[in-house]
């Protein structure tokens, strides 16, 4: 009889309107009905990555638009520079290195931004870097980095911004066109309330004049191959057909919020997550924390890990743990696309009760759900 | 209140089965529960392409797995002879010319199949050929490829046979292990009776040793990555969660069916077809015909996107018509996966009248349904 509860940085919850989306009997692809379908989720798509241009979308996990990133846009011996500040930062560094880029990693402390004036200074000393690759909110770290300044930087120059926006996308402010982002990247399994399967990626003007230069090989992720496919409201090679229907609806309830007003509230979630820890003596991880996901630091002497195990063992909660090298030192709870306040009080309520039986109970029962209900009601 | 039913070559119909698993509350990928589920799938998947090998699975539609057969186990200027016959043969030279190979295309008159003894002596003439890139049903002139012929011919030489078994897995015969194929690629769409969305890739030891050599780019559709986590009964990036849990289902079913029983059963579901379209007076097109599909010609006069265009929009019944040259010369109808007799039997009731609303009544009403009957039950 337990039930159970997903609050991870992804997969996140789907809720059962598009659940019930999903088991819908499969159409053709190549159907009026299905082409009406993908004509809505190519315009609703442009709403939610706050974009004029395309977004193209890919049968594949986040992963697979990253790579349609680096392989389309650059060339082998291509300089550009990667902000490293976490895993999934770390990736832009590992698939432009298997590409054959060469990537110059400005290094940042664990759950710090990446600083504005020091991408200035970078792209000053290197005249010759073709694109800066960064991250909106680095999930490992729960820390949204400052994609504002950075686009301050790039902008004017002939140099791509490529954010990767897979967890952070719906959550954490993201204005593309208006901030000047070229490539921005995201999957389905985060704000978009989906399964995972489904990659998206927007390409602005100044993006598409860097296609024609590239020369690295690609296939399934060609974008000139997808962009051809986009103007038809068609794709390259079959898609998705049964995440794309309920992409239509993910879409519709992501409209009906509005994004900007979405933004609003996952940071009021996201600030009220912090003072609940807080309100057990807990420190939040992230010096910059993201709207999508807070970092918890464990008690001293308790392992995060064994926290988490407890959570999803006994009570059917999922959060998660760290990753790399602070994998045992914190642990995250996500507040991102389904996930709401009432879901916040349900896991703070657990949480105080799973820290007391781990042998940390240096805070008042009901303390952090008191500091939620206040934030959120009061 | 018009029904709509599916009988293209994919996708094809998912069983309500499937459905209802597909819109399961999702699981996140890193539970005990769902790492029990990917063991259970990724030992399913060995048994339907009849292997002890891996199979590994990727968020991506087939095309995906084509592309990582091709930048896993060669190298640019490597030299691979690709037999082309048709749409989805022509794209096994796209992806290797993409990928810098240097391709001996073998070009077969569209609706034959490859001699295997025409292959060898190709390998004969070019000693340096180091993969054989084949396709087991091609979908376009619904030809079924002597993948086993082939084989005998690569078995033993240093050479890897590499066939797109997409659109034929499970309906026409791939003995994987005991004919020697080295990598067999599908998708979930097709006999997997599952929405597009997955990939798969058998690899044989022989292949194994092709991987380190290999040069071009690649990280999304990196073997290796995959191979590492595999054995873990994990994934290098996040699976389509949903669509694992449906595959396990499906694989349920296939092996209640068992997949030497299946090649029997579509195959004869193929011959009554050719007997109900030859029994209205129609030619089948290909000269070795698929057990997943059967094109037949249009009749003199009549473009056979007319045919496929009202059965769809007065009956709501979906077949295709042709592909690239032969696109109005011929219309297919899908036996695989979930398409059953009595599919076949509907359909062609539906096709008589069609036919004749059309201008052809060069047939006896009833024809075609009998002899479906005939062959299936009498």
């Amino acid at each position: 009889m337990k039930r159970k509860y997903l609050m991870t940085p992804g997969p996140s919850p789907v809720p059962s309107l598009i659940r019930e989306a999903l088991a819908k009997e499969i159409m053709h692809h190549r159907t009026d009905e299905f082409i009406e379908i993908l004509k809505e989720t190519n315009e609703g798509l442009k709403y939610v990555f706050c974009t004029r241009s395309p977004v193209l979308t890919f049968a594949s996990s986040g992963t697979g638009a990253m790579e349609a990133a680096v392989s389309n846009f650059f060339s082998a011996k291509d300089k550009v520079l990667v902000t490293v500040g976490g895993k999934f930062s770390e990736r832009w560094a590992e698939i432009a290195k298997a590409f054959g880029l060469e990537v110059i990693e400005m290094k940042i402390e664990w759950a710090d931004t990446p600083k504005a004036e020091d991408v200035k200074k970078m792209l000053e000393t290197h005249k010759d870097i073709k694109g800066v690759l960064t991250t909106l909110c680095e999930t490992s770290t729960a820390t949204v980095f400052d994609v504002k300044g950075i686009a301050t930087v790039t902008k004017d120059k002939n140099v791509l911004l490529v954010v990767d926006a897979i967890s952070g996308l719906g959550q954490d402010a993201l204005a593309t066109d208006e901030w000047g982002v070229d490539i921005v990247v995201s999957g389905s399994q985060k704000g978009f309330m989906l399964p995972p399967g489904l990659a998206f990626i927007s390409i602005s003007e100044k993006a598409k004049n860097f296609l024609k230069n590239s020369t690295l090989p690609k296939y399934y992720f060609s974008i000139n191959k997808a962009l051809k496919a986009y103007e038809k409201n068609d794709t390259p090679f079959t898609p998705a057909v049964n995440l794309i229907v309920g992409l239509k609806e993910s879409i519709d309830l992501i409209k009906k919020d509005g994004i900007e007003n979405m933004w609003i509230r996952y940071k009021k979630m996201a600030e009220a997550t912090r003072d609940a820890a807080e309100a057990l003596g807990l420190k939040v991880y992230s010096k910059h924390p993201s709207s999508s996901v807070t970092a918890i630091v464990s008690p001293d002497g308790i392992n995060s890990k064994d926290i988490v195990k407890k959570m999803r063992k006994d009570y059917g909660i999922s959060i998660a743990a760290g990753q790399g090298e602070i994998e045992q030192k914190i642990f995250r709870i996500a507040h991102m696309g389904w996930i709401n306040e009432q879901d916040l009080i349900m896991c703070f309520s657990i949480l105080e009760k799973v820290l007391r039986e781990i042998g940390y109970a240096n805070f008042k029962v009901g303390a952090s759900v008191a500091k939620l209900q206040e934030v959120f009601y009061a």
